[in-house]
């Protein structure tokens, strides 16, 4: 996996002049800094739970135009640890600091930047995450709205505001022009993103249809605004037609692989579109091209880094526009499993790596 | 399959200045017709060489606005046996007359008929072409350019005008943006469509890598314009790569299927594209969606029949206008490996379901 960075996206959202810029109003700046932190080194690849160690930084001071940030919240993804074992695209560089996204708090920032003062909230956008602290180019940090001192939950949101929101954001918009009333099919649906395609379709009408690999999640999802839950099995493809009482479903997101997504492409109607973002199978699908030569369905991947580096300002501001003011508000939201602190990382990335998780893993440096 | 009709371009075609309208020089109208003549019939789906029948036709006064014309040549396709066979999309009404596209020649038009007259000659677009003569609505008829008594071997490949040449232009144009020096890799590229891809490529300075499944071909396909011609096995995938000096393949042709479909997505580009038009080996083909994924690689099916159904009067008069004088000029040809009456049709039909031919088998009705 190329390191993940929303770098280039500061500059669209420092012009959007919706996005207020939150005031210190928390007084946490006049705290005294400590002279040390913790961070997560990675120094080679294999199982997270080995190779991952906790060091201990020194505070230096600032070089013209850095910013130092508190680190209030980062989540652990599965891609992150993907990429730890050398088993995700491009290997992580070494040594190095994993870690995606979060949200922080400015502590201090160099007198050439004027935009971030002390005591504001920021989502992390220049990766190495998985610390304490973090300095950084002021490009790095992408200032949050005013949210008048919000909760610690609502922070924990934040801090998985770009990689799965956006994700889940993304495949419903780019590949197919979905309406209202229409059927979209996903695998993994009781994944942080498969949780966020289903809030999202909710809001425009979209009836999804979540395919997972266990009982006992419908309900849950159901909650969240799903259509119809579905054991994923030999007979998927027939269970997503009665689902949809034989309307055609136009849209399959996938994120299994292997027979599931054999079996996704199956149920496709006319000219529908599988899109694949992760292959939890690990193993490879079956396609029989007469489907999309008579069917006309389309096979079509999709990867957020590489998204953020073609596509243009415009789409960029447009989609992290749409999606921040969803999670900043809990219009969109994403279980929690369970939250450690950066010395706990070893079990943190165990839990992660666990089956049967209620959410998401949390780093909460600060958890007390 | 659905039956296959250009009927609705002809509307455009006639509204083309440039097609001049071929006039009547040969006197062919002038001589008295028979009263019956012979065509093909299809009573029941299976094998072609068992199912088909030769039946006799009565003459029958001519309807308003309908034409007669005389079948000087019309080409034996694989998807017709697919679709005589019951193995090819929808099956085949019946009792039908099968037969897709072919060269005829105006014996008599009523008088409600201005655009046609006898001598003109024609393209087939309204099916049933497996016949000595056809008695159809004018608009069943596309006029030809005037092409001064055009030899025997013009008019045969003005027979195969539409559905081998446009389904070649179609697959080069519809699907990525090839430029001058770009790579496209083709299965089966010994068939018609095949040498067609490499005629059209070879203009516009579009390199192609042919794929075959047999020595012996290389020479001739090197001579229609292929770059490389390499024959199909495990590590195809390799020898595109050497083939094309690890420059990016960009567009993969497929109408194998199977491990050849496999090797052909494993071989493209980043943001590749790989168009099924057709599965000769009968099987699926696996796909491991990580590709999909990090490089992008996209799937995606044609079909002809289909492309007429959807697209626009702009885009049929675009393709077809590219196509009939590029054929009607042999700046792109196919090779006819045989001809028979339509008396002959089991044979011909035997002979056109057998490998190793070196071309296409046509109806010639008036072969003597």
């Amino acid at each position: 996996m190329k390191a993940f960075s929303i770098l280039s996206v500061l500059a669209v959202l420092l012009s959007t002049p919706s996005l207020v810029v939150a005031q210190d109003t928390s007084g946490a700046a006049s705290q005294v800094p400590a002279s040390t932190f913790s961070y997560v080194e990675l120094n080679k690849v294999g199982d997270p739970a080995q190779v991952l160690e906790v060091k201990t930084g020194t505070r230096m001071p600032l070089q013209a135009g850095e910013v130092r940030v508190s680190v209030l919240a980062t989540p652990i993804h599965p891609a992150t640890l993907l990429q730890i074992a050398g088993k995700y695209g491009v290997d992580p560089v070494l040594p190095s600091t994993p870690g995606n996204e979060g949200v922080g708090r400015v502590i201090e920032a160099s007198p050439e930047v004027t935009h971030l003062k002390a005591g504001q909230l920021v989502l992390l956008a220049g990766g190495s995450t998985w610390s304490e602290e973090l300095v950084a180019p002021a490009a790095s940090f992408i200032p949050l709205p005013d949210l008048g001192g919000p909760s610690s939950e609502v922070i924990e949101q934040l801090s998985m505001t770009v990689v799965n929101p956006l994700t889940a954001l993304l495949m419903l918009n780019s590949f197919t022009d979905l309406k209202e009333g229409d059927w979209v099919v996903q695998s993994a649906a009781n994944s942080a993103v498969g949780s966020y395609v289903i809030q999202l379709a909710k809001q425009r009408g979209i009836k999804t249809i979540n395919v997972v690999r266990r009982e006992g999640l419908a309900d849950e999802l159901k909650a969240l605004g799903a259509d119809a839950v579905l054991i994923d099995g030999p007979d998927l493809a027939e269970q997503i037609a009665a689902a949809a009482g034989n309307a055609p479903v136009s849209l399959a997101i996938d994120a299994v692989g292997g027979d599931t997504f054999t079996r996704l492409v199956n149920s496709l109607g006319y000219g529908g579109t599988v899109v694949a973002y992760g292959a939890l199978s690990g193993k490879a699908g079956s396609l029989y091209t007469p489907i999309t030569i008579f069917n006309d369905i389309r096979v079509r991947g999709f990867w957020l880094s590489k998204w953020f580096e073609i596509s243009t300002m415009e789409q960029k501001q447009a989609a992290l526009g749409e999606i921040i003011p969803l999670v900043a508000s809990g219009a969109i939201k994403a279980s929690v499993d369970s939250r450690f602190s950066i010395s706990e990382i070893k079990a943190a990335v165990s839990r992660a790596a666990q089956g049967g998780r209620n959410g998401k893993v949390l780093i909460v440096p600060n958890k007390s």
